[in-house]
């Protein structure tokens, strides 16, 4: 990346040599971002992220006044927001609920689907709770009945496997970020033959997809990361499950009345939404930073907006019980006495918050 | 930009230290951006570019069947493009012509202007000849009938002064890498109070008027480079339209029937947009850069088409001799023998292509 921010300061369409850069170098990615997602290079369309590639695929399919799509009630807010902007234009959006688990039911998605339904749009993994959904079943109902499937797999790149043809996917939205690569660059990937009517217009760059001058040096990082992911993936998530389910242990063993959220048959290695009841969230965070543990809590996109979950919501998680969750998302970079050192920590902040709280409560 | 790429590999939403970072680098571009576009800081909205910028101008306008907006005939496709798709959607697009200089003619803006006029969209200045638009006059025709203004100040910017207030501009439009910062970052300038939906939605980024994660090491670098165009603009100008005179005035010594297209009182201080009849542009690019001159032909996103510029046609040049032309876009790195050698070359290249020409017409 930092060769492309130091030299070829032109537009790569002027310069004979640049151009011939700037084509190997998005070739090259264009290649490693298919391989990552189970696709064929020329079904790549790079995007400033996968909130650009879900608006993209959504507001690009052409959809109308008596169209209807179906939604995952767990979906990211880059899918949300521009269904229901179709919605204003006409779109009939039909929410397709999860259970406790957090996941869709294939055999519901099936049954839901009308003559007029022309898009399914059901993630990969969920970024909160880590929730795989079933999208190889959902994506061969869809199949059957010439449905588009768009899957957000923005949160499952790097995670676990991303296999468009597989899932029968009509568009897999990604973000480099996600999987080591830089922030500000993702692509779509759209199969071939599906129709795409591009958001942002005005050049010839990406086939016509996407216009505007390409972020070479992004491009190249997410090319890169794509190629280590796909390379250390396997390894990577089986060590981090490993670690996922020593910290649960961990804590399990040191704290009463704790929740997991999500399926723990169907979960992103590295993802451990819990739910302490009288310890509230953005505490149980400022409590743990200080112990020098970060976490989150809540989608990051809406850090800001102190709301309860909808995902968590969705699944029938109380407004209460939601206020008080936690996300875990594990790096590499841990070993077993971090975890331990994590449970150890948790234990302690939980304790502690729920004396306060139950001293504000005047139980004690 | 190398720090943010190589440190702070979470989402700037996840941990409190790098939401500080993240924020400060956000505001330090912002003001440094605003302070180059003549605006304030809050109406400035970072995008991929100023492709997406002047879509998300046009497209997040509102407009829809019975809406009216004008458009310059020489302005860029990104503009061109949306503007083709409202049109489907049901506004009324009329295009404005351009005179031989290809200026638009504010008085001629004005008589267009109807009670369903809600949007102008005329560019600072053109990349392709380095027209300046008389933009401060539309703007203020603009305002005068509560119509909305959109400049696209991509060629403009580092070049010439940018001035959104100034020009009673309610849109600007900005890309990075035309003013020495890095490809696929820019920004969208909208004046407060303006309408504006987001076209990438689903996040709380830039006020919520433009989602997804934030390309960090991006806009830190258009923040960088906004604040030193700013800075050495004037001396950077004066000295390249020097160079440019020169240049002209070297090449007219030598070479006979040549033509500059553009206005030379209005024109980028860098650009000078030459035909030679007779001389095809392909091969004069090509043999220019076998003597070690870059120069261009024709727009930089559609150098792959090879299509008689839509622009020199809407200035009156024929097709004919819009094929042999050619922009020289002088960098600051040139000095007064390098100006006399870029001249010395074209002649030779032009001579020798004339002579073949001549040769294949059977007149020699």
């Amino acid at each position: 990346m930092a060769s492309f921010l130091e030299e070829s300061p032109h537009d790569p369409a002027l310069l004979p040599a640049d151009i011939e850069i700037a084509e190997r170098v998005l070739e090259q990615a264009r290649g490693s971002v298919a391989a990552l997602a189970g696709a064929e290079p020329e079904e790549v369309v790079f995007t400033s992220g996968a909130t650009e590639a879900n608006n993209l695929a959504l507001k690009g399919s052409g959809l109308g006044p008596g169209d209807e799509i179906l939604v995952g009630a767990t979906e990211h807010s880059s899918v949300q927001y521009p269904a229901r902007t179709l919605e204003k234009q006409g779109v009939r959006v039909v929410w397709i609920p999860v259970d406790g688990g957090g996941r869709v039911d294939p055999a519901g998605v099936a049954r839901a689907l009308t003559p007029a339904t022309r898009l399914v749009a059901v993630m990969a993994a969920n970024p909160e709770t880590g929730t795989l959904q079933p999208v190889e079943a959902i994506g061969a109902r869809c199949r059957e009945r010439d449905v588009r499937f768009l899957v957000d797999a923005a949160a499952a790149a790097g995670q676990v496997p991303v296999q468009a043809r597989a899932w029968n996917a009509d568009y897999v939205s990604l973000s480099a970020h996600k999987f080591g690569g830089p922030r500000g660059v993702g692509a779509l990937v759209v199969r071939e033959g599906v129709r795409l009517l591009p958001l942002i217009e005005g050049g010839v760059q990406e086939g016509g997809r996407r216009g505007g001058t390409e972020n070479l040096a992004g491009i190249a990082g997410m090319g890169e990361a794509a190629g280590i992911a796909r390379g250390e993936g396997a390894r990577r998530s089986a060590r981090l499950a490993g670690m996922r389910d020593r910290l649960w242990e961990g804590v399990r063993a040191r704290v009463g009345d704790v929740a997991r959220h999500g399926d723990p048959e169907h979960c992103l290695p590295g993802h451990l939404s819990l739910s302490f009841a009288g310890a509230e969230g953005e505490a149980l965070l400022v409590g743990l930073w200080r112990r020098g543990v970060i976490a989150s809590s809540g989608s990051a996109c809406f850090a800001h907006a102190r709301k309860p979950s909808y995902v968590l919501r969705a699944m029938g998680v109380s407004d209460a019980l939601a206020q008080c969750s936690l996300l875990f998302t594990l790096g590499e970079e841990l070993d077993e006495s971090a975890i331990e050192r994590v449970a150890e920590a948790t234990a302690e902040v939980v304790a502690r918050l729920r004396r306060v709280s139950a001293a504000a409560a005047g139980t004690v």
